[in-house]
């Protein structure tokens, strides 16, 4: 193992703030949706496009094709597109070093490629979880919450389900999968941070 | 949370051998399947009816009868009769204080009864687990490793879906989860130490 760490997450579950925490305290980069959409960007593809994969987005189908460096191949539709633009840039970001890679199926795409990594998901109970989306969305409205969270979750289930064709969030395709909403965020980045050094 | 712990394992994936050397760790007792059956026995139950709960034990079910002392509760069958004598012994370990207790449904058990426990779940690829199951069973028969597997992991998913209605192994049943095969047993001793040690 080294230390390329794959980071799985529910919303809400704090996924994003622990691993961040664990790329801190390992001082190596943390790549999130964020640098996975500008890196693209900077590659050449419009941005807008991997705004949301779970997204109804036939429209840019011509803008991708005309852009895509695979576009001889042929494509179930463009989310494959863009799953396959994504793997492009998660694979540089793992061969470029250890690292800390948020979602994006990034533990499925390495394995494939036999990068190993350490895998990790990130869930916690209800109560938790809708505290945090309260803050990320600037809501307290309950019901919108609670849809915003069944949202989220689903499109994540069924993003990796289609490219792994595994369970998300069962605990046999992870190294370590942590409860932070009973651990807490710290305790989580100390464990994580942990079986990273074991590593060495 | 405090200091009980709960362990649920596949088979050959350690979690006995982890288990003992947090109990070790923390200077707390150790509970497996066989202090459950010496207490039972101790207790004035027939240790016969425990060794098994997956095995048709029907023949004992006069017996069974004739000594518990919920003798006028119906029970759908001794199976269940012995899940109760099981929880109860259970409920007096976690209720004498810190512990580790392995299998048995621990988790819910306590979570009914409102008594907070860490609960963690060990699972290791195949290979892994084989290499162990062959020392466990003294065997290098591969047919016979595989089966034992299979039959293991079968008979604890079906008494744990049985119990708890909740899916065994799934990450969001446990606060932590780990690979032993990936991490190594001394590792997991020490994350799920350290969750203990955080939680006081």
């Amino acid at each position: 193992m080294n230390k390329i760490i794959t980071i799985s997450r529910e919303y809400g579950a704090g996924g994003h703030s622990i691993g961040k925490g664990v790329a801190e305290a390992l001082g190596i980069p943390f790549y999130d949706r964020d640098i996975v959409r500008e890196t693209a960007k900077a590659s050449g593809f419009d941005p807008e496009l991997i705004e949301d994969e779970g997204e109804d987005i036939s429209k840019t189908d011509s803008i991708l094709k005309s852009i895509c460096s695979a576009s001889s191949t042929y494509y179930r539709d463009t989310q494959e597109a863009i799953h396959d633009v994504q793997k492009a840039i998660i694979l540089r970001f793992a061969q470029a070093g250890p690292c800390v890679i948020l979602g994006r199926c990034a533990d499925e795409i390495l394995r494939e490629v036999g990068i190993e990594s350490i895998n990790v998901f990130i869930h916690a109970d209800d109560v938790h979880r809708a505290v945090r989306v309260s803050e990320l969305i600037g809501s307290t409205n309950a019901t919108e919450i609670q849809r915003m969270m069944a949202k989220k979750d689903s499109s994540r289930h069924t993003y990796y389900s289609r490219y792994t064709g595994k369970k998300w969030g069962d605990s046999k395709n992870y190294h370590l999968t942590l409860d932070s909403g009973a651990l807490g965020y710290d305790l989580c980045v100390k464990l994580i941070t942990e079986v990273a050094q074991a590593a060495e």
